[in-house]
This record gives structure tokens, C-alpha cells and sequence, in this order.
């Protein structure tokens, strides 16, 4: 295991404690536990929380998220395993700023079991609770069991059209009409060229031969759609953007926020030479780029590989992604 | 060589025209050449051109610093190979708003070589240029000969204070004072775990063991000063963390800004638990902090490793370093 790290028990206390020295004036953690962390102004009065929450070694996936005209607080759980409930509990209690919470998160199963019960504790004590669940994956199941799909980077919109209508005071209907409305018109696919090691396994999370990729592998190594040859990029773009664009049937004029994710060790380099396909397929087939987002944004450690969400969006939508926003990961230098 | 790419011959040139087409408004390139990319609205008349330029394979470094309160040009070269004089010359010509043109790059022969060339084409042409170089990499030569260190991630600081004091409309004397009073502020050291992939080689770039690091290692895989077997992150740190105070000499009240910049496979929660180390070194030893910069901000594609620099600031620094700016790899989400 070649990593970073001291004990690796320690990975994910000591990753928050540097988070969270690193970024005093914006993140502050709740309940005496590091692992539930909330903005440094939570609650703010008279507007929707917004909470998310799931396992670590996804960064910037989830804390990178929390700020203004983003999230409000995160419960954040050891690598690739949910918190617990009691901590989504300590969120929501801290960020409810009398209009309700959101919960928005990835549709994983420990996750929705840990925030189902969170939500019920909540609303024990008089806090309204709406779940919204971001399930982007089209890999993870067919388009007729949508609702069995994994969440993987589409999240990134979600967090930002839902951030921004509670920023604007949407009401908590507002903003998880607004939200799902956005998911309707997310679509993710992914790609994997190597794993990552869990810190506490010391292993990688599974095998993969010099020249193959695997199509739809799932951020954890979820078994995908195809192991393959490696193929061009060219080759992998365009049969990614077909599956995406097939289920969001666009006619022309239709435009799209493109979002290239590297999953870790993929270069922006090779995110650029993606992207310049993706520009010349979408653009041939008449449609639009409202704009592009290229870098990392739901990572798996060093894993190699990227996914490609594209966006439907409208006028709304177009208004709510241009909105301004501050979180410690999406700033200006 | 497992990466994501069509034609290894057409990596960089495939990757700028992504980048262009991601970044129209901000982006463009000029005289013809698409390895020559200034700012859109350049030349800006009445300030202090700035223009940088070196290998490909390092982004964000250096197209991700081109942009308002930063940089004006690039002239972009292969990967790990330095662009050509006349590549220089054009973004030179391109960037020059009447007030002469900083040529600020890292200490890299190549590069050096093409520089001073397409500085004294420059000057028959009637363009002041004055150069300076970026060698903060105390681990490729020794403090008694300092000019002959490359240069590597702390050029981050460079490019901000630099082009800070250009936007505040400095002269091109008082653009290159301040740039060199930060640097003789600023110190580097890296390590490395892992090599990266040449395209166009194939192969990687150099071999380590599976349970070796090395220290001080250069981006392009350039010798260090000691291979090691893999310590824990406390220990690699704190020699790191030494090796580049001894050099900076503090005194207790001392402000650093700290950056921490991963080569690129090293993902950002490792990133993390160094800055965790970091703070408590220098807190406990009554140095203060400005701010952290974390991230990746000069990466050798998915080579593993990271870097830490510091810089020494006092008011004036803290001021520039605080300007805003904005370039495409550094903005808002």
C-alpha cells in the first residue's frame, strides 16, 4: 500500500482534523464529533438546510460541498462506510434553520438506511425532513429500475441547483421540486482503469488487467457493464456520451452542462482530450454547452478512470448552476 | 501505458484544443499556434505583460494560472520539453500592453535557453522584457548554489504576487522587485512514490519499490536526494517540513502561507493528514499561518507524490497573495 498516511485506523479523523485546520473560517464540527461537520454560520435563520453525508475517500465528495449557496453540513463516515445515524441526527439539529432539511445524498444502502432513521428522529423532535436521493449511475441498473441506481458525480448539480434555491429562500417543497426536477435531466457514466486501496484493507478493491477498462464500474468497484480492451479515447467517449444521451433524448437546440470527473489518478490532461470529443459530438449533433466542469469532483483516492455526466438544463436551471457559491474546494485561488 | 488519449503524438495538441473550447471566454490562442495561449482581452493596455511557459503534463501549471490578476500568456511546449523561442516571441508580441513583459518560468535549461532568445528577439523589436526564474526546489542543489535549483510547485506564489502587483498597475521594476523579494521567501521540497507515463515513451519515467519513496525527487523523475523505505506521513513530513525551514530561518510570529501540492495520484484526503502535521509543527513551534493552499497546482499527470512549500510573508505578501484573481483552474464551482 503505497500511501500517505500514518495508522490506518487514523485516515479519516486525521484527514478532518486537517480539513478542518485548514479551513477554520468556513467548516466547524458539531456534537464534540469530527465527523459531523457544518457550516461555520450554521444555522442560517429562515433558510432550508441542506444535509448530506456518506463515506470518506470521495473528496472533494462531501465536505468540498459545504458552504455558501451549497450544503449546510455533512455527516461523514469512515472510508466507504456510512455514518451513522445518531451523527446525520447532530447535522440536522445544527443547520435546521426553521424552514426544514434536505436530505441529499447518494443512493446507497447503508446511507438510506442511516438517514431514514435520522430523518424519523428528526421529525420526533419538530424538524421537518425531505429526502431527495441523486441516483446518476445508468450503469448501476437499466433505465426500468431506475430507482435501484447508484449516485456517483451528477450529485455535483444536484448540490449546486438545490444550494442555490435554498440560498434564493425556497421553501423546503420548493427546493426538493426544484432538485428533482434537476436529477430528471442528470445522467453519469463512468469508466475505471485501476483501483484504489482502502487504507484499512491495504489491498486494492479489486483486479484489472494492464489493458483492460472497465465501462460503469461503480466508485467502490461496483461490477460495471463491460470489461474491455482498452480503447481510444475517442473510442471510450463516444460510447459513453451515446449510453448518457440516449436516455435523456435531446432534440436539437437542447443544451447541457458537461461535468468530466477524474476519479483520482487521471490526468486534467486526459479530462481535456475528453472533453474535446465531447464538444465535437454534442455541438455536431446540434445541441448546446451551457458549460463545461473539468477537474475532480467525486474521486476514489488514487483510483485511475473518470465519468461523464451531462445536464439537460433550461432557463431555470441555467440561473440556479450560475448562481455564486463559496465552499473551501470550489474557490478562486 | 495505461491512460486515457487517441494518438500519443497529438496529446498536447488534442488537450489545448479541449482546453480552448472549455474556456473561450477566457482563453485563446494566438499567432496561428495553438501551443501559444494568452487572455482573451490580452494585450491589457498600461499594465505589465506577464509570460510563462515550459513542458506539458503539469497542469493546472501553466495554462491554469493564465487569467485576470495572474498571468497574460503561455507558450505551451511538449510533454517535459521546453516551447520554442519563437513560440515565446508570439505570446511576447501578443501580451505587451506598453509597459514591457515579465518572463517569469521555472530554472530548466531548455527553457532558459528559449527564453533569453525570444528575449532578445523581443527587444529588437522594442518590447522590454526582464526575466525572472523559479528555483525553489531545495532539493536539487545546495542553499551555497541556490541558482542552479529548478523550479517547481512555489512558482504558485510567484505567479500570484507577480501578477497581483502587474493588476495594481506596478512597473515592470517594481513587478520584478516584489517577485524576487518572494522568492527569496519561498522554499520547496518534494517526494515521490510513484512515476508517470510519457506518451509518446510509453513507458514510465523511472522505477521504485513498491516500499521506497523518494525525497526531493524532481517532476520530470529527476534524481533526489535520498531513496528511502516508505516512512508514515508525521515522519516524511517533519523531515520535509525541516529540511525547508532551516533554509527560511524563522523567528517566533513568523507568517507562512503553506501550499501542499500532490504530483497527482496522491489524493487530497493524504494531502490532508500532511497539513495536519504541518500545522501543528509550526503553530507549536509560535510560527503563524496565513493560509493553506491544497491542492494541485504543478502535477507530472499520475505520477504519486506531493510537495510542501513555504513562504516566508510579511504585510506587502499577505496583501498581493490576497487580491483577487481569476484564471479557469482557479475560480468559483
Amino acid at each position: 500500500m503505497k500511501k500517505i498516511l500514518n495508522n490506518p485506523e487514523n485516515y479519516v479523523t486525521e484527514m478532518l482534523d486537517g480539513l478542518l485546520k485548514a479551513h477554520p473560517d468556513s467548516l466547524i464540527c458539531t456534537a464534540g464529533d469530527i465527523h459531523c461537520i457544518v457550516r461555520a454560520d450554521a444555522p442560517v435563520s429562515g433558510k432550508v438546510g441542506i444535509a448530506t453525508g456518506g463515506g470518506s475517500g470521495h473528496l472533494p465528495l462531501f465536505i468540498g460541498y459545504v458552504g455558501k449557496g451549497m450544503l449546510d453540513g455533512v455527516a461523514v463516515g469512515d472510508i466507504f462506510a456510512s455514518p451513522h445515524a445518531e451523527q446525520m441526527l447532530e447535522v440536522t439539529r445544527k443547520i435546521n434553520g426553521g424552514k426544514g432539511v434536505l436530505y441529499l445524498y447518494l443512493n446507497y444502502g447503508g446511507d438510506v438506511m442511516n438517514f431514514d432513521m435520522a430523518a424519523e428522529l428528526a421529525e420526533m423532535e419538530g424538524i421537518t425532513v425531505k429526502t431527495v436521493l441523486v441516483a446518476d449511475d445508468v450503469a448501476s441498473a437499466p433505465a426500468s429500475n431506475a430507482k435501484q441506481r447508484r449516485g456517483i458525480a451528477g450529485m455535483a448539480f444536484a448540490f449546486k441547483i438545490a444550494g442555490a434555491k435554498a440560498a434564493r429562500g425556497g421553501s423546503l417543497e420548493e427546493v426538493v421540486l426544484v432538485t428533482e426536477k434537476a436529477l430528471n435531466n442528470i445522467r453519469t457514466i463512468g469508466v475505471a482503469l485501476s483501483p484504489c486501496t482502502v487504507p484499512r484493507i491495504g489491498k486494492p478493491t479489486f483486479s484489472i488487467g494492464d489493458d483492460e477498462m472497465e465501462i460503469g464500474m461503480g466508485v467502490h468497484g461496483e461490477r460495471g457493464i463491460s470489461r474491455e480492451k482498452l480503447q481510444s479515447a475517442d473510442v471510450i467517449t463516444t460510447k459513453m456520451i451515446d449510453t448518457v444521451l440516449e436516455e435523456l433524448n435531446p432534440i436539437s437546440g437542447d443544451t447541457f452542462a458537461v461535468l468530466i470527473n477524474s476519479l483520482g489518478a487521471t490526468p486534467p490532461e486526459e479530462l481535456y482530450i475528453v472533453y474535446r470529443k465531447i464538444h465535437e459530438i454534442l455541438t455536431g449533433n446540434l445541441l448546446k454547452i451551457h458549460k463545461p466542469y473539468i477537474g475532480e469532483f467525486a474521486t476514489s483516492m488514487e483510483m485511475s478512470g473518470f465519468s461523464i455526466t451531462l445536464f439537460k438544463v433550461d432557463d431555470e436551471m441555467k440561473t440556479l448552476l450560475d448562481e455564486p457559491s463559496y465552499t473551501p474546494f470550489f474557490k478562486k485561488f
